[in-house]
């Protein structure tokens, strides 16, 4: 018996609301030895409140050492276990743009690029071309057509496009073309396994066209294919907690990761003002609020500890206006660490905190990853969150007689 | 898909150097309640210094109130799960010789014992013979013939040699003969299931020519049988971490597992600095050095507190040399706890250490049980200490997009 299992047979409905706000990558490192965190160096009296009250911890996003994408950290959060669920990243595109992917559908990111006169790729984003470049090539491109598929051709934003292929016998395991340098040529298509030769031949058809439609529109001059999949059976919010769940994001791949588990997911806006927004005019219509704030990972990845400090405190302010709509769990985590040292995703547990009349007492009364450490959720793996967050809003019953 | 096909799959090479150091059976237990333990009765301003800047834990080697032997506690160090793969005493004893084993082979670990004029074992170690004599009895016992299988006797040390049976049809799984006692015969070899009967007929032939062989050679006039076992199918350290592994380790046992999971095994000489001296001649040839003490372990089996104290600080005093030369992460660890109050190995979890550019500040200030109790590894599983060490060493991909 899993986890979800357990969460199917023990769901109770209840009016109780939960918000687990998410700031992604929030987790850090200090800028030396005994110096603090991002997280620890920022002013965040709002959350410091909730923490007094509330109980804290350090998740494992996947297993110790194991850096993830966005993709396993948000399913870690939302209670799927990263190892079983895996969502190629051309999935995830697809459903942040609205895309409705079906059971014949192939997705594929891509990447604007640049090539050189002798076929190489002087740039991999294409020189970071502006979103409107980025829609109009989008457009020329959607116009291909392949015997025996339909294809699509969305933009996503500046440099990125998704790329759909629709028909019979698509197999989703190709390798990506971007070499990750430049200077080389893109890679040919290839089959990882059986099954995906017949999505091979249509992408290399799709390139060769590709290739000739942007042959003038330099530095967007061809494209690069990447986390080639499929849409994988993932069972909804809705059957394994019960509740009526609406994600708030304003970048698309999280609209997709929400989508992906049957999270309605509602116009979020730009700001985090307008997401708090919206959260106060949905709040009547779910149980459960996925809210996600993007800055605290870019920030980290650009590797600017003053900026991901400012963002946390940006995030702190909006604390108050979820406060005021007074849910019953409220959680506060990251999908992952993106220490601003690093430039990157890293594997270091995940600041963590569950606010709820139920909480137990544990003298943390400031959220940071030392106090973490101290924390009564201990060190967990993230995929519990959700089953905690059911708990304390009193909709999981009692296992076992 | 499990931790070794995520380490599969996200290894990277570069130029990092990974420095695991075993004492074995570290972990120790106070004299009395609110005492110090051993490691933190030594004088060690060397690991303490680490402690400062590294991350700090307590390791569990199989499962909490399991206390394993050196085989499992190895492997769960080296990130193999000690319960998926288990190594049986003779296969180690042979690994530790440099006997190669192949498929067909059945090695078992002999003690030579004292019989008395009834045949009932005096003596289970043979009244600890020199390895002179030990050495001399099996170059008489590998004179032994049996139809239909080849017989290989080989010397460890003292009483402790080798006997590898390699035929056609041979099962692994037969219980040891040696009784555990004195003042009782030897046991019968029997199968312990089905599959190994022909192993137990061979078994019984050997050791009958072997009384007669022995018989005057008291007091070392007969042999019991022990980890009656055939090496198992296990993935090499380079296929699974991309590593260029090497061992340095003066016992036969720890040589013998290392090189079991594919790690080179080289000279160790006989003391720490000899092992130093190896360690710093090594350098450049490979990723990833385990290093072996083993005498925190063996003080602690012969209850001897103060003798295990100064063998930490010994060890300790060691550790100027490892840090000179600048590895990019430094594990110190145990593969199992040795309470000197306890003479025996313990399930106890082991304090635990890595030191690395990338360690969050956990405010452990020494290095000891108490602190390891507050550190930022918080307690988890030894066989994570390898993605770990991975990750801080910058060898593991991002998971997923």
């Amino acid at each position: 018996m899993n986890l979800h299992d357990l969460t199917r047979e023990l769901q109770r409905k209840n009016e109780s609301k939960i918000v687990m706000l998410v700031a992604d990558g929030l987790g850090g490192l200090p800028q030396q030895p005994g110096g603090l965190t991002e997280l620890e160096s920022a002013k965040t009296p709002n959350l410091d409140a909730l923490a007094k009250k509330g109980t804290l911890g350090l998740s494992t996003p996947v297993l110790p050492g194991v850096t993830p994408g966005s993709g396993p950290g948000h399913l870690g959060l939302f209670g799927y276990d990263p190892l079983v669920y895996n969502i190629g990243r051309g999935v995830l595109e697809a459903l942040g743009i609205d895309f409705e992917l079906g059971p014949k559908d192939v997705a594929i990111r891509g990447n604007y690029c640049s090539l050189d006169e002798n076929g190489n790729i002087s740039d991999r984003r294409a020189g970071r071309i502006g979103s409107d470049v980025g829609a109009r090539l989008c457009e020329k491109l959607d116009k291909i057509e392949i015997p025996g598929v339909e294809v699509f051709v969305r933009h996503v934003k500046e440099y990125r496009l998704v790329i759909v292929f629709r028909g019979e016998g698509l197999g989703g395991d190709v390798a990506d073309t971007d070499p990750q340098r430049t200077g080389v040529a893109p890679l040919e298509p290839t089959a990882k396994a059986a099954g995906s030769e017949k999505t091979v031949e249509i992408a290399k058809e799709f390139l060769k066209q590709a290739r000739e439609v942007l042959k003038d529109d330099f530095p967007a001059n061809f494209l690069t294919l990447r986390g080639i999949a499929k849409k994988p059976d993932i069972p909804t919010y809705e059957e394994v907690y019960g509740t009526r769940s609406a994600a708030i994001a304003v970048y698309p791949m999280y609209r997709g990761l929400a989508r992906l588990v049957g999270m309605d997911v509602l116009d979020a806006g730009q700001t985090l003002d307008d997401q708090c927004n919206r959260l106060e005019a949905a709040w009547n219509d779910y149980d459960f609020f996925f809210m996600h704030f993007k800055y605290t990972d870019s920030t980290g990845e650009d590797g600017n500890f003053a900026k991901k400090v400012e963002r946390i405190e940006e995030l702190d302010a909006a604390v108050p206006r979820i406060t005021a709509l007074n849910p019953d769990v409220l959680i506060v985590t990251g999908d992952h660490s993106t220490p601003s040292m690093m430039k990157s995703h890293s594997w270091h547990p995940v600041p963590t905190m569950i606010s709820a009349e139920t909480c137990r007492y544990d003298a943390c009364d400031t959220f940071g990853e030392s106090s973490c450490l101290k924390g009564g959720l201990g060190q967990f793996e993230a995929k519990y969150l959700m089953s905690l967050a059911l708990a304390h809003a009193g909709r999981l019953e009692k296992y076992g007689a």
